[in-house]
């Protein structure tokens, strides 16, 4: 029968009485709301994968997006986000389950590093999609045959999953960077 | 008659032989390559205002790029761009010619947000550029009629000046942030 795994808890050292021994320091991540494992953090990242998989569906069921490689490539960059969201949504709701902390500072790295790669791919997908979309509608007036409500629904809807990366990225500047706080 | 002005040492504080006087601890930043004020920080600089000036003179001598939007875009986008590194390259020639140190901490954050928003508006522009560059050569086969090898060079060039920009970041993330230096 498996049951949860108990976090054993160091015990406090031994004080023998002398002034001169000083029980070790140790260092944990300051708690910022926002950041991985906390709710805020969830919040932000279910908006991205909600916002994702709107984008992905748009574009994907128009009848015409294979015909372009911009589309192409915003259905791709859009799919890739949604599952890296995806997987770190999950993992934000097990640390929440069982309230272990994410905030170590190598598990930050990673993130932040995936959050960099998947963000610049989805603007750059994003802008490139507006630059065709506007070259349609308004410089060729050519929506009686395409579906530019389609295509500007998606490329709107992956502006917005960059700017709720912006938003969190500027909760976590606004509340501090990740600082470490010594615990005595 | 004009002379260069002399910046007046302070005076060392003086001890009076007590050990309680603790002369005031004075706080300097750390000297970081490719930061404002440094050789390495003008050299990439003027390295963003050649690749700018090359894209902007490569797309404004196109003759049709008024009629797309997005290239009337890349050309205002890396415009500002020019202009921005220009002048932040005028005031480092100067920092580095009477030897003033231009690292301080309200320099350095209007210029991060500066260069921030600067590098994201060409770096929109190229992608749209580059959309609509693919569009015209590998989906539609319209590279007779269209300077489709211009509008190439413009948008490499901005995407050039835009990885410049990130080397400069990552020169400085690698030797440290800007990081205050106590000075006794």
């Amino acid at each position: 029968m498996s049951r949860p795994a108990v976090h054993p808890v160091e015990p406090p050292p031994l004080i023998d009485g002398r002034n001169d021994v000083v029980p070790p320091r140790r260092v944990r991540m300051k708690d910022v709301q926002g950041m991985p494992g906390t709710s805020t953090g969830l919040a932000l990242r279910l908006c991205q994968v909600i916002f994702s998989v709107i984008s992905l569906t748009v574009m994907a069921t128009t009848s015409d997006f294979p015909s372009v490689t911009a589309f192409r490539y915003l259905v791709a960059a859009v799919g890739l986000q949604s599952l890296w969201s995806l997987s770190l949504a999950m993992i934000d709701v097990y640390a929440l389950c069982v309230k272990r902390s994410l905030r170590n500072p190598a598990l930050i790295t990673i993130y932040a590093i995936g959050d960099g790669i998947t963000s610049t791919l989805t603007f750059a997908a994003a802008c490139a999609c507006a630059g065709i979309t506007v070259l349609i509608s308004n410089d060729l007036n050519r929506c009686d045959i395409n579906h530019c409500k389609r295509f500007m629904s998606a490329t709107a809807m992956a502006f917005i999953k960059w700017l709720n990366r912006l938003k969190g990225n500027y909760r976590r500047a606004e509340q501090g960077s990740p600082q470490l706080v010594k615990v005595t």
